[in-house]
């Protein structure tokens, strides 16, 4: 079939073979199928979308245009965590050692900051000396050793899935259902994992802020991760606040540390249970998930936990000291606060516009090749529907210059607005747990 | 705003500032908008469609990409017709030069064949030494003499619209009637008329076969015509079988002899006609649609508009003698029949394997650099509805090789059914005739 006739069935709504999407994608990775091509082809799908067979023909394509990692000498049910990006969203540091200290291995390859929402390697790499481009060897090494190990997705992983990302990224075919789970998915199944827990985020901080739009997208990947033998079980959770106080990559990792400390913010805290509970249930170590709860809340408690982490950064060229003194992570010279201007209540935050006032006090890329400054970003204690009082602090700046934090306060006072009247109620932390 | 942004905004079903339109097409021009990105936007666009004033800003820069040619040295109102195209459309020979003997301009640049339908330009290469690539300076010049030109599109008239037409063939964007209306309207647009009569086909052999799209079509290239301050009348018209008799460029050109002489099928006469009259009208020269349509009945039948036809092919270096002896046009050398096997009814036409069965035997092109064979084609006396008997000739093929005539019987045979009981009524020649 021809390329033009290709694309034209996709429009029409028609259903490809696989026996046809292979070796179009194969053709695209050869250099055979021209990128304007693609790019209609990536548009067409955003609106027809992808029925499971031709979803699953194309998460093997891009598999196969990489490597794909085997770690059967690590022994162990492997399960890893994926979050689909959020504001504040840090789980990922405290989960991967607390999954780890109670005997599951957690092979977690993360990605960057991407538009509004932080990134797990760029949180990381505010530890000083921490590396995240480890060798393909030396993660398995590591994971064999220290039973974790965090780093980014190497080159070697999906490369097609690089091209295609960035071609959809010029293309504004980003925010599609199955180009997003094929684009998650492919990269998870090549990491070696066994099992999966995905977070999937909603309300107006996460990348897909409508339920409906959240439960397809978790569904979707789930159907890809059962079509290649792993088991998933998905939480849709709250993105309509950040979650925790911390915003920006060092202040996110010292909040971190509180947690694995048995501390930290109680959203955090809770969170990062309830998924330890699901990966140590997953990775065959506790019975049931009220089991799985309390021992994971035991290893916060007892230490466990923090010296898991603080095994995977020394192991990784990290100083391993920031864990009992955060006082070595990087700090801001700038500090301001925003305060309420009148009694009120917290109304509903605009989470996106934070994500964005972080990014740009530096916390992310502006563009591609700008670089990130790890100290710099918000701690916001504050919450949607809380009482304030006149003076009470809501957030606290962390910048670089007081040019920086005085746009920063103006961004802020828009999107924490303090209200007359309570606001609604906001998303129960776990809205919805999915297996199928 | 960014590109990306942009094609979001009329992915998501926004309406485009003409402000935003015209940069987006000029840096496109440019080389500043990625083929990719153009793709993308443009199967946006095949699902989003265009309001007017996004189409009119895309018609001004497909315009303003090349020249517009200035006319207003041939005195009176010029007025040019174009088709949508179908097969054995061949109207243009007839109606341009009867026009013209009447003393109304007709400026008129035509394609070549596409798909399965036959173009202007291939029928009348199919004249020996007849010239279809005129500089503009011969165009206006030839105007000023003779009252009529028959070129091809030069490379100097919206050279953009070719990029874009290239483009949207290689990511299945064709079928889209913004795109459609503005890459005809451009062009016509560009050529220096003043008035446009519009054919638009329907049936099975058009390019858009259903009603309500072509009319759709026409009402949206009436719209740019307006905006533009031209007149225009459009005119829906079957393609649900082919018109006349003859497919095949030297074929056909002896049929518009036929006519231009009086004589010829009654439909491609009476279409002509019809036509003829719009633009006569459009043109000033006569009073109502029914003096127009007179006047054109005895331009044919006393000679005026054959001999106009003779100094346009002179004009432009062909053999004016064809116009007499029609022998001297290019022959075939094999003739296969098919014939009715039994009595009985001729059936619904699939008008569109006709055009592809033409192009097969060469009268099209297979590839963009294929050459065509002017001999070749068919001659189908056969008109849906009408009774036939066992043996009674359906058509005639006329073919370079016996195997290439062998090939083209099938197709026929299938194309062409007898069946047993009548079929439905074929639309009117005329089905609708549109001013807004």
């Amino acid at each position: 079939m021809s390329v033009a006739r290709l694309i034209q069935k996709k429009r029409d709504g028609g259903t490809l073979d696989p026996q046809e999407i292979a070796p179009f994608f194969n053709a695209y990775a050869r250099g055979d199928v021209a990128e304007y091509q693609m790019a209609a082809f990536l548009m067409a799908v955003y609106y027809r979308g992808m029925e499971p067979g031709e979803l699953n023909a194309l998460v093997e394509a891009l598999l196969r245009s990489g490597i794909t990692v085997d770690l059967s000498s690590v022994p162990g049910i492997k399960v890893d965590k994926h979050s689909t990006g959020g504001v504040g969203d840090k789980v990922s540091l405290v989960l991967a050692p607390l999954v780890a200290s109670l005997g599951v291995p957690v092979p977690m390859m993360s990605g960057r900051g991407l538009g509004h929402s932080g990134g797990t390697v760029d949180k990381l790499e505010a530890i000083p000396g921490f590396r995240t481009d480890l060798t393909v060897a030396e993660y398995r090494a590591q994971l064999e050793r220290v039973g974790c190990a965090l780093i980014s997705q190497t080159a070697e992983v999906a490369p097609l899935d690089r091209r295609l990302y960035a071609l959809r990224d010029v293309t504004a075919t980003v925010e599609s259902i199955p180009l997003i789970a094929s684009s998650i998915m492919s990269k998870k199944l090549a990491e070696g994992l066994d099992a999966l827990v995905l977070d999937v985020k909603l309300g107006n901080g996460a990348f897909l802020p409508e339920e409906h739009r959240a439960t397809e997208l978790a569904r979707t990947m789930i159907g890809i991760g059962r079509a290649h033998g792993k088991q998933v079980v998905a939480l849709l959770t709250a993105m309509d606040r950040p979650l925790g106080c911390a915003v920006g990559n060092a202040l996110e990792v010292v909040e971190c540390l509180a947690t694995l400390r048995g501390g930290g913010p109680s959203d955090l805290r809770e969170l990062t249970l309830v998924q330890a509970a699901e990966m140590l249930v997953l990775g065959g170590v506790a019975a049931d998930a009220a089991a799985a709860h309390a021992a994971a809340a035991a290893a916060l408690a007892d230490g466990r936990a923090a010296a898991c982490f603080q095994r995977i950064i020394a192991a990784q060229g990290g100083d391993p000291a920031v864990v009992d003194d955060p006082g070595l992570l990087p700090q801001a010279p700038v500090e301001r606060v925003l305060v309420a201007e009148h009694d009120g209540w917290v109304g509903d935050m605009d989470v996106r516009a934070i994500g964005f006032a972080a990014v740009a006090l530096g916390a992310g890329r502006r563009t591609l090749d700008s670089s990130i400054d790890p100290a710099v970003g918000f701690h916001i204690p504050a919450k949607p529907g809380a009482a304030v009082t006149t003076g009470e602090p809501l957030a606290r700046i962390h910048a670089r210059t007081e040019a920086a934090a005085a746009e920063a306060l103006v961004e802020l006072e828009r999107a924490i607005p303090v209200v007359a009247e309570p606001p609604g109620a906001s998303l129960p932390l776990v809205v919805r747990r999915l297996t199928e």
